[in-house]
Formats: C-alpha cells, structure tokens, sequence
C-alpha cells in the first residue's frame, strides 16, 4: 500500500466507496463524477502507477482485471447492451489518479472518437 | 480464422495493413481512420469476437495484449508523454468490427468524458 495514493486508501477502507465487486486481487467502484449512467472504476489492489509501469509478471493481473470488468457488466446488466473500458497514462492520457484503473463505462450510446 | 471477419482477414494478410507489432499471440497495425496523431490497434490472433465473449481461459492473453500496447507506446516513443487505452463492446460501446480490438491512442492531449 501506498500511503499518499487515493485508490490504496479506498482499497484500505480509510476513503469510502461504493463496492460492488471484490475479489483477492481486485476491487470494483462507483465514479464519483460519472461520465456515462454506469461508469464503475476497476483496479489492482497492489499499488501499479499506470500500464506504462507494468512488469511482464503482471499479464495474469491485468487479463483478470479485464475479465472482471466483462463479471461487473453481467453482473450489473450491462453486458449486452455493450460498453466501453477506458485506461488513461500518463499526462497525455489524462491519468488523474496515479494507481492504475480501469473505467468502465456503459448505460449509453458511447461516441467516437474517445475524448 | 474467420473468413467473414476484417481483422482476421488482416492477420491472414489477405487484406493490406500497417503491422508495427507482432509476435505468436497478438498483432498491432495502423487505424486507417485515426482519432489522434497515434492510433494503433491491437488484436489477438485468435478471433475472439470482444469482451462480452471472454472466458476464464483468455486471462493470459488479455493481459499479453495490454502488455503488448505498452511496449508498442515505448517502441513508439509515447510511453513517457502519456496514452489511452479503449477497448469498445458491442452497440453501447461503440463497437465497429465483431474481433476484439484495443485502440491505443497518443500523440496529443486526450480529453473527458472519452467519447
């Protein structure tokens, strides 16, 4: 745990959130500044500051976060209406928070280009 | 192989493109229709239709491909200066071609919501 990281602190349980999936080795949140009418945040529990910084041993981590994006969307009625995952690094990117997430977003049309 | 499917018509070569990445597993080419200075796709091999239509098994996989799109934003230089990662699921998601693919976007400031 990164102790000055926000998402390390809502995975500690000292920032609340709105859980709605967990598991060993990641966790699933509400946005608090929604960008679509579903936008669920999904991220490592182990502090990785974006994909730029990932390790060839974090491939099974990040298939599992993708596939647990693919659970929440069944799970929250999403999976076949569609939906969009979003992962920003960098500046460029518009990576606001520096521990690595995913945004899910779903629940309208989505446009293109993205952002 | 697919044969009704665009992407896997262009891993077979069949139907021209810009590789700038490949290997046993996964293949990364130009958009021909780019939403920012860098666009690139990447793709399994593999037809897998998209993230609705992943199972279990496909964790390795899918994490090779976001490993994959970093080391195409370091070959490509914009590892540093920062990226977006989108992966489009069905009509909601904005999903134009039934073979998954990331879109990896760089080369200016992305902006909010991502579409």
């Amino acid at each position: 745990m990164n102790k000055d990281c926000l998402f390390c602190r809502i995975v500690a349980g000292e920032i609340p959130s709105t859980r709605i999936y967990e598991d060993a080795q990641v966790m699933a949140f509400r946005d608090i500044n929604p960008a679509a009418p579903q936008h669920i945040l999904l991220i490592p529990r182990r502090h990785i500051h974006s994909v730029a910084a990932l390790e060839p041993g974090d491939a099974v981590l990040m298939g599992h976060l993708l596939l647990s994006a693919r659970a929440v969307a069944e799970q929250e009625g999403f999976a076949e209406t569609g939906f969009r995952c979003v992962l920003n690094t960098g500046e460029d990117g518009g990576q606001t928070v520096g521990h690595l997430h995913l945004h899910l977003l779903a629940g309208r049309q989505m446009h293109w280009p993205p952002g």
